[in-house]
């Protein structure tokens, strides 16, 4: 496996957590208390596992992406939408801010441009997710299985090694300091530059042919 | 009160620090620095109490917003202009260049612009702080105020409190390392779920029916 | 000297390292181990040069900018590129992920769109990197040096101490708490009121003459 694509059946791509299954819970002897937090641990570790998993993570969103379902695209490493797609962290609406989604949200677009989707609870449609840098393209729907699989092949064909290499630390480095970051960063560089595949990437690049990888 | 608009009279949003008044006091015994401390340190004080404040804060601007006037509309939680207004930092022209507003400005625009209105004192419009995302949306002179009312009462709409939970925490864990964001957004779901406001919030949402928020 | 223009002869602003030297260094007693270490710890430190000195830096780009190259884009103060300029970090494609690079890249554009240039090499043209705040302008090329020069010259005409003092700051508040940043800002806007420039700088703006700046 090279690459991880998260696509829906139907026309919500997700909706986040399922109200009606939460409420249920609100019988519980606790109040749902111990329920709740363990639901809302279980989603955090989910959205980090996809930061921190070796492989590229990439959204497929034709339809719905709201509360916890646009935390996921926000957290997925790409996103491709289609062009009736709509994305929103509309918990305000029910009384329940978006406080975990705002984690991914804030951190992939803009701050005043996360705080109006919080507060206000707007939905806004796949171009201006676009826009915001929410997602990284927006197709038509008979379009976007092809698109997204094209965007794959080009992950699939690169070096396995280098790809899980350098996503772990873009993620590690994110929230260190400048020069933490680049001690960081140039030791993985050394270690890249060391294992056979980026020996055999550049030998086939000087020698004009397609690198076979080792994945090591 | 469920939320803050803060809008000028007159054709300056607001012009910063008033440059007369810190230089009369260059003739105080110490040059004005007991002064000059005290008139930054209240100005951070006052910049970080619209971030920490428990209730949405948006800046209505029709006109010019220079120096901390330019900070008080990044630093504010959401921002809508008129077309005809301006931004800038350009304290560097009189040789003072624009350090704490940049403390707001870089976290809320991306660096090479925000670098390019510091070093440079330019003046941006109205547009280009939208596409900049330091105002959330441009509209004409004369449906300011009510585009700014409209947004006022969809935010006045929601659960206070929810609002409150979540503002706060979203601010919390903005240098927060993403695991220590989600641990802290994860302990305010549960709270926010436990309230009385997301159980008749998620409640009026099954029943098609307005939901009638008690703040608590 | 006031500010620091790099720029670059031929077609290619930079390509980054160069793989030839690196790959000749396999040959070393310890595979190059060594030399790449040096090798990435030097490009490292040259990149937190720029960001540390007390002048201006801007790219003037004119060619490609990739890997390192992009990685020293993002870096300076300021960009300004010709319409046939690219930009990318393609390293991923000989195996090497630009990891480096990447701690430039993701301090200067949003999350999705690095994440996207970093794990598929894609370039990018000149329009689509000022889209994404890579670069501040994009100009035809006959007129790229004139317009680099104008934005040397405005900066240039400004207080060189002001310049100093505010650059420092803003890059060291960039990874702090909002509060840790407007401690460390207000201190230095405290300094800086008090430099004989602001003195200037405010005196001539009340006399509507140019200021004389000292420097100090």
């Amino acid at each position: 496996m090279r690459v991880v694509i998260l696509r829906a059946r139907g026309k919500i791509f997700s909706a986040g957590h399922d109200l009606k299954e939460l409420t249920s819970r609100r019988f519980d002897k606790d109040g749902g208390q111990a329920f709740f937090t363990e639901t809302f641990s279980t989603c955090a570790k989910l959205m980090q596992s996809i930061a921190n998993h070796p492989k590229p993570v990439i959204a497929e969103i034709d339809g719905i992406a709201t509360a916890a379902g646009c935390q996921l695209v926000a957290t997925c490493d790409l996103a491709v939408a289609s062009e009736r797609s709509k994305f929103g962290v509309n918990g305000i609406d029910v009384g329940l801010f978006c406080t975990t989604p705002a984690v991914a949200l804030t951190r992939t677009i803009s701050r005043k441009r996360a705080m109006e989707m919080l507060l206000t609870g707007r939905m806004i449609d796949a171009r201006t997710a676009e826009e915001f840098g929410l997602v990284n393209r927006v197709v038509p729907e008979k379009s976007l299985t092809e698109v997204v699989g094209e965007l794959a092949q080009t992950i699939a064909a690169k070096s396995a090694l280098a790809m899980r290499l350098g996503k772990e630390a873009v993620q590690k480095q994110a929230t260190m300091s400048v020069a933490a970051a680049y001690e960081n960063a140039s030791r993985v560089m050394v270690e890249n530059m060391l294992a056979d595949d980026a020996r055999e990437g550049i030998a086939a690049f000087f020698e004009h042919r397609h690198p076979c990888w080792r994945g090591k």
